[in-house]
């Protein structure tokens, strides 16, 4: 069977019969007043999409079933005494862009055309929904460019005088429909076929054939849907609301569905059809008017979308006409919100005791939440919009632009608001960065380094702005036009959308930012009706979320005061402390010493300077977090990143030559900085293979870790710093290590008189790290899955290299529905990690696992994470609240 | 049971006996005269490593078996009358460095000294062999430097006026006695044991512990030898040669290991010790001479060494000492011999009825092959040796040296023999490393690009010869004594010791490799009898090789010169073509206008000008392997590789400014260039990534390949191409250049009229393609795994940057035994291989799997592609040889 009535299906059904025909059943089976009409299986598409021809039992169940509805409703399809009209809808399961959509007034042809004029007593009405069939049908059934359409349309409005079709009159339309069907035979060389079953047919076959366009494959490509589900097609009986006074449409909402405020929502609009609401032409009238006009019509619709809203338990989106009084419902889907109302409407739910907690969280997502912890632009009039990039950190920053780190660190402290702006980013910049209120880049993608700091920061930024001549040296940029910013002038930039404006625009904060970070009675002060509903309903599903997780959440956090404000933000310890951070500024003179090192006195001398300094660092750090664990991860980052830059100091060198100017220093360091020199640093010398290389640099970092954790003791603190060792390739490189370490270890505990026993472990973000964890258990007592490097060398591309170069053809053609790098790729890297927890479990089964790379905040990853069993995600700390909530969604779906 | 008697052990209880005990029982066994002893089983050191102490049960089981010795000899352990001395030796089931060996002469004390010199008639022996025990029990056994007994030994040899330690007269050796006890009590508070079963237990226990000294350890790991094995322990009567006339020591091979010469071949001593045969102070006579002295025991000798080698079926080793006319054998052992020893002896054993033809394919092995396949230098004598770097491509080359590429290509074609010496070596560098005799690097070690692509040539190089000061634009090289080597000079390097002489050394062709490259007949044309002998032995082999193997052999190649090559050396087609190298040289300036092209007419001239030369190279190669496959991978390395150095170019660019000369193209050049840098450019947009991004560049690449396949198809032959797909790591990639690639091949198909059937298929070099082959298997009619990308991507790490940075400490330190980039990381880039290979076949039970990268011809990694079920392996055309032997070796392993 393909066929099925709508009396015959019911909501559950949508495999079968698509989104839009399911919900239709369901209507139907409701006793709610729905045009009859029936759907075609997606069962029959995917027969069609296989063997090229439709199943052969399907022409007489299509027949079967337009005599069912005829029966139903008393007429005839085009029959031309009283015709019935059909629409034909595609309708799959998932909502699928691209593929041919609707073809309305199946039926009418010479004959019927005249009827429909007599039946409804309005002759301009019947031959304008005549010229509308050859028209779509034309276009979308037998292939003709629309334009040829719209461009007779054009011409047969200017030859009667006129502006809006509406105001066409009869001959006019007589004319256009003769123009139409001479334009039909012209361009196929067949007549506009008259026999209504034949249409009916040949529109169907154009759904199914539009499940295959280009652009219905992108997408499907992109969003990771099969190729061979097929669409089903609804048939139904047209109504219309453009006959006339007592006639009309209207979509609407159940609530609000951008504040989310309850109470019915919808625009309704007398004497028209639905695709006039949409087309905008006339102004829509509030839902209350059709009360006005019809106050019957007006309360059954309030009754039945009360009664839509408690049977589907949600806000529901409707499509309605009324024609001649009587109340038609055309289409209803569960409707889609905003944000702020999704957290809204969930709890009103729970309060109306339509749906409990559980469902509550279920209703809302990371995204949702994400989306409203950032402070947003108010109006952005009067601002000039002088660039477009990536919005790589959302957000929304105003300040003075400077081009460079140090006097963006030296402005900020005069309390300036300052945007830094780079052609890219680089470590040398964190001070600037930490700085600035937003950062501006003119190259380099979502995954640049700006880009991953920032977003690590909950800093605004945008990326790649390409049309940005930024000249660091001139200390401007200049744009397109030959405009040039200089240093000090003003921008706005917005991190969610990538606008870039010359000017000031106002900025509006977050109110449920400041629920995280301050707390709920803070984040109520002062605020409107609708923004203390939204920061409650926040609080009651975070709550929640938190009671029913088995995942915890940690945060990747460097700084004391980063540390401190992921506590703040619900964060369960760090996950991630990168002590590279803490090698930068001034103590990067000491690093370069030691990598640049002639002699053990050189390397150890660098080594005494850097210990106070990083004893101090992790006193601060674990202070904050006392009674936390804080993963502290040993120096990982390539070598280059601590010294100067080779095609630089190669030019300054040459330049001073040529001036005659040599600077031995220069050439000396010129000359090691060359022998360092990597030709893909990512894959060079870092990690714990420079630990093994560079004789006492993890050592240093252990002793200062435990001299730490010592003091803080003495302190009557609880310190609980576990070690971990990045860039572990084998279980022989982590041996080596960890021996190392706990050799320093009982040193200090001997010599400081404390106990330590600190975890180690290690970081798993190598494939062959993934691959043998069973035999690397056996060292680590943790596993910490770095999934930025595991993506990088899984699929063996750098972040730095290729978004800009070529993700976003990728993602275009299909390759990815998403960046790697943004949402874990589970069949690649996810399958590495499902490997390395199993087997890392089988041969230590209490082994710890987590996560801490990009990652973890990202809300698909979250769910992947809590599903091959991790004990905690880390994220940047504000992403900790959304990776709470996804934690508790992905304990209600698993449970 | 710890403790077994020789005479209740064999030679298959190597692993409970060790391997010297299982051969001392075997003898035993076959009644062949060997001192008696016993052997403590190395069950007995796991119990001593893991308990801290010896087995409870040990001690009486040693007592009972020296007991046993002593009834069996009627003299007593340290019997003050006739003393009964005994030898402590180890023996692990692999021989192992660092571990201690030997304890002589236990059983000797203040007393036992007396008898032993009134039984042996022989004071001086006496005493000698008792300060020989107090030195060496003293240094292993109770740990005193071994410096203090030298420094006494040489004092008292003064104070006596003699040079040798033989020519000590009792007094001496009495007072040298006197002063080791001293030394003993001073360096370790305690007397020299006395009591002999004391001594015998101190002398085990020491074995035990030596099995956990630093360098076994480190041993173990780079061997990748279980940890916990524990080494066995030998002890013996000892018997001696050193007791004037009728006694000697000697070792023997049954054959000449040298030569593989048949007949027995030995040095023998008369009155002496073994260890004075290892000191080499005294000349060894030939084997003949204790016939001279002793017929009855040299006839013994020979019939027993003639017995063992039946009873072995192989080559055997030994070691003897005649006692006052009784023979005593004191170790055999299945003996080592050279490269071209192991083919001759094998195929002698096959003639004599020892062995069959398989067995004598397993006797030798592709490092010996490939050993014999390299020309040699002859006498070095008179050259000076400047400089040692890595042997990183084997053989002996001479000539000039120059220092750039276009020097050597004009050079050599004058037909001079020349060296290209450069820092290191690039792409660009590829024109003068074909025309070169040799290439030597300074930088850069076995995984660096000349070394790489050296060995693919099978040419020889040196690399990382870091001593030299290599000045390209000085054309010269500075030796560390200061000495300049000028361009012209010649050099001679040795591609497998890494030596650099200065001037000319003669070169010794291999007559093995004339055997593969130009057949039997020219291989025996006019050599000498033991040359004779190893070629036919060759040729017997390596025909059973080809018989047994079911793994194809397939080769690298990428010219028509190196296919034919290969395939006169026994390739089955060519496995991997690389087309990159069809884009050097004058082909450049087109690939740098393709990639830097800002209007599509610029790309398409640029695509235009490539398609006729790519042609008409792939008409060539496939007319080369006519009838055989060649897998054509397209264009795949990094953008970098063709365009100018980013670091050159803005130096050049810099000093044009300085000096006001500033030139418009180089500068609108860099900023081209500046754009395309990738950080990272091995993980950068490179393989399938450009192909999809730089429109037209594959589509051109499979036309060339088509339109060549039909003309060779018009001339009568029978092209078999198959075009593989660089760098996939999904399947979404593939389809869209598969796609593209069909249209190509179904256009030229019907504007030619021939029929392309053409495979399409992919490397396997990413992590993600393996996690992914069951779906990209789909797509991929065959995988070929790019074994050298996949090492980098699995373990992170690039072989341009790690390998001089520290795989040399990762080997000294047992992270790898052996760099992954030369023999497969089973564990890890194994385990994807394994993965790739078994979900491939599940998708789609035909696929064809073969490996492409360098490890296609190392022994080792063949047997692992053999037993994962690879169907070929393809490696350079010089590896073929090697991969053939090892596929049938591995055939018979599997049988």
């Amino acid at each position: 069977m393909y066929v099925f009535q709508f009396s015959e299906g019911d909501k559950t059904m949508f495999d079968l019969l698509g989104g839009k025909g399911a919900n239709l059943a369901e209507m139907t089976r409701l006793g709610i007043p729905v045009p009859p009409g029936f759907t075609i299986s997606t069962e029959a598409c995917r027969y069609y999409l296989k063997h090229g021809e439709e199943p052969p039992e399907l022409e007489s169940e299509i027949e079967s079933a337009v005599h069912a509805v005829e029966e139903q409703v008393g007429r005839g399809l085009g029959d031309p005494a009283d015709p019935l009209l059909v629409s034909v809808r595609s309708g799959a399961r998932f909502s699928m862009p691209g593929m041919m959509e609707t073809v309305l007034d199946i039926g009418l042809n010479d004959e019927s055309v005249l009827g429909l004029a007599d039946v409804s007593g309005n002759e301009r009405f019947a031959w304008d929904s005549y010229r509308r069939l050859i028209q779509m049908f034309g276009s979308t059934v037998m292939g003709i460019d629309s334009d040829i359409f719209e461009v007779a349309l054009e011409e047969t409005k200017d030859a009667a005088g006129v502006e809006l079709d509406n105001d066409m009159d009869v001959p006019s339309l007589h004319a256009l429909v003769d123009r139409y069907k001479a334009i039909v035979l012209e361009e196929t060389g067949e007549s506009f076929p008259q026999v209504p079953i034949e249409q009916l047919r040949r529109a169907i076959r154009a759904v199914f054939d539009s499940w295959n366009t280009e652009r219905a494959q992108i997408y499907r490509r992109q969003e990771r849907i099969p190729a061979d589900l097929g669409t089903a097609v609804n048939v139904q009986m047209m109504v219309f609301g453009n006959v006339g006074e007592g006639s009309g449409t209207g979509v609407a909402f159940t609530r609000d569905p951008a504040s989310g405020a309850p109470g019915v929502y919808g625009d309704y609009l007398p004497d028209a059809q639905g695709e006039d609401v949409v087309a905008g032409i006339r102004n829509t009238l509030p839902l209350s008017a059709l009360g006005e006009t019809d106050q019957a019509a007006h309360d059954e619709l309030l009754a039945i979308m009360d009664q839509l809203e408690h049977h589907y338990k949600d806000l529901c989106d409707i499509e309605f006409t009324v024609e001649r009084r009587k109340l038609w419902m055309l289409q209803t889907r569960v409707g889609k919100r905003t944000a702020a109302a999704a957290f809204r409407i969930a709890v009103q739910l729970v309060d109306e005791g339509i749906i409990d907690m559980d469902e509550a969280v279920r209703r809302v997502n990371g995204a949702q939440l994400a989306n409203l912890m950032f402070p947003r632009f108010g109006s952005t009039e009067g601002a000039e919009l002088i660039a477009t990039g990536m919005g790589a950190s959302p957000g929304a920053a105003v300040g003075a632009v400077v081009f460079d780190s140090p006097t963006c660190v030296e402005r900020t402290a005069n309390g300036e608001a300052i945007i830094l702006v780079r052609r890219e980013t680089n470590p040398d910049d964190l001070a600037g960065m930490v700085a600035a209120a937003g950062v501006l880049t003119s190259r380099g993608g979502k995954t640049s380094h700006a880009a991953v700091v920032a977003r690590g920061m909950g800093k605004t930024a945008v990326c790649g702005a390409e049309s940005l001549g930024v000249d660091v040296a001139a200390r401007s940029m200049t744009l397109p036009n030959g405009d040039v910013v200089n240093e000090g002038d003003v921008v706005s930039i917005d991190g969610t959308t990538g606008e870039v404006f010359l000017g000031e625009v106002a900025v509006v904060p977050s109110p449920v930012a400041r629920y995280f970070d301050e707390g709920i009675d803070s984040a109520l002060d002062g605020v409107d009706e609708d923004t203390a509903a939204l920061v409650k309903a926040v609080d009651r599903i975070m709550r929640h979320a938190d009671e029913v997780r088995r995942l915890r959440v940690r945060a990747n956090a460097d700084t004391p005061e980063d540390a401190a404000r992921a506590r703040r933000m619900g964060a369960q310890g760090i996950g991630l402390l990168r002590t590279e951070h803490m090698f930068l500024g001034e103590r990067k003179q000491y690093v370069e010493k030691l990598i640049l090192s002639s002699s053990d006195e050189e390397r150890e001398e660098a080594l005494a300077a850097l210990l106070p300094l990083q004893r101090k660092d992790f006193i601060r750090i674990l202070e904050a977090m006392d009674g936390m664990p804080v993963t502290i991860r040993l120096i990982d980052p390539p070598l280059h990143e601590f010294l100067p830059d080779l095609t630089e100091l190669s030019v300054q060198v040459a330049r001073a030559e040529e001036r005659g100017e040599t600077v031995e220093a220069d050439v000396a360091l010129l000359q090691e900085v060359s022998r360092m020199h990597e030709q893909n640093p990512m894959l060079g010398l870092r990690g714990v293979r420079l630990g093994l290389v560079l004789p006492g640099l993890f050592a240093l970092q252990v002793r200062a870790i435990a001299e730490a954790a010592c003091f803080r003791q003495r302190m009557g603190g609880s310190p609980m710093a576990e070690i971990m060792i990045p860039l572990v390739g084998s279980i022989q490189e982590l041996e080596l290590v960890i021996a190392e370490a706990q050799e320093v270890l009982a040193d200090v505990a001997e010599s400081h008189g404390c106990s330590l026993v600190f975890p180690l472990g290690t970081m798993i973000e190598l494939p062959r790290a993934a691959l043998t964890a069973g035999q690397i258990a056996e060292a680590a007592e943790f596993f910490s899955f770095g999934t930025n490097d595991l993506t990088q060398t899984t699929w063996g591309f750098s972040r730095d290299d290729v978004e800009s170069a070529f993700f976003s053809a990728y993602i275009e053609k299909g390759v990815f529905g998403v960046s790697p790098f943004e949402s874990i790729d589970t069949e690649g890297v996810g399958r590495l990690i499902d490997i390395a927890v199993r087997e890392g479990h089988e041969t230590r089964p209490d082994l710890h696992c987590g996560v801490c790379g990009e990652h973890g905040g990202d809300p698909a990853s979250v769910h992947f994470f809590d599903k091959v069993g991790l004990d905690y995600v880390s994220c940047s700390p504000f992403r900790v609240p959304v990776a709470r909530l996804e934690a508790g969604r992905s304990s209600l779906d698993n449970a």
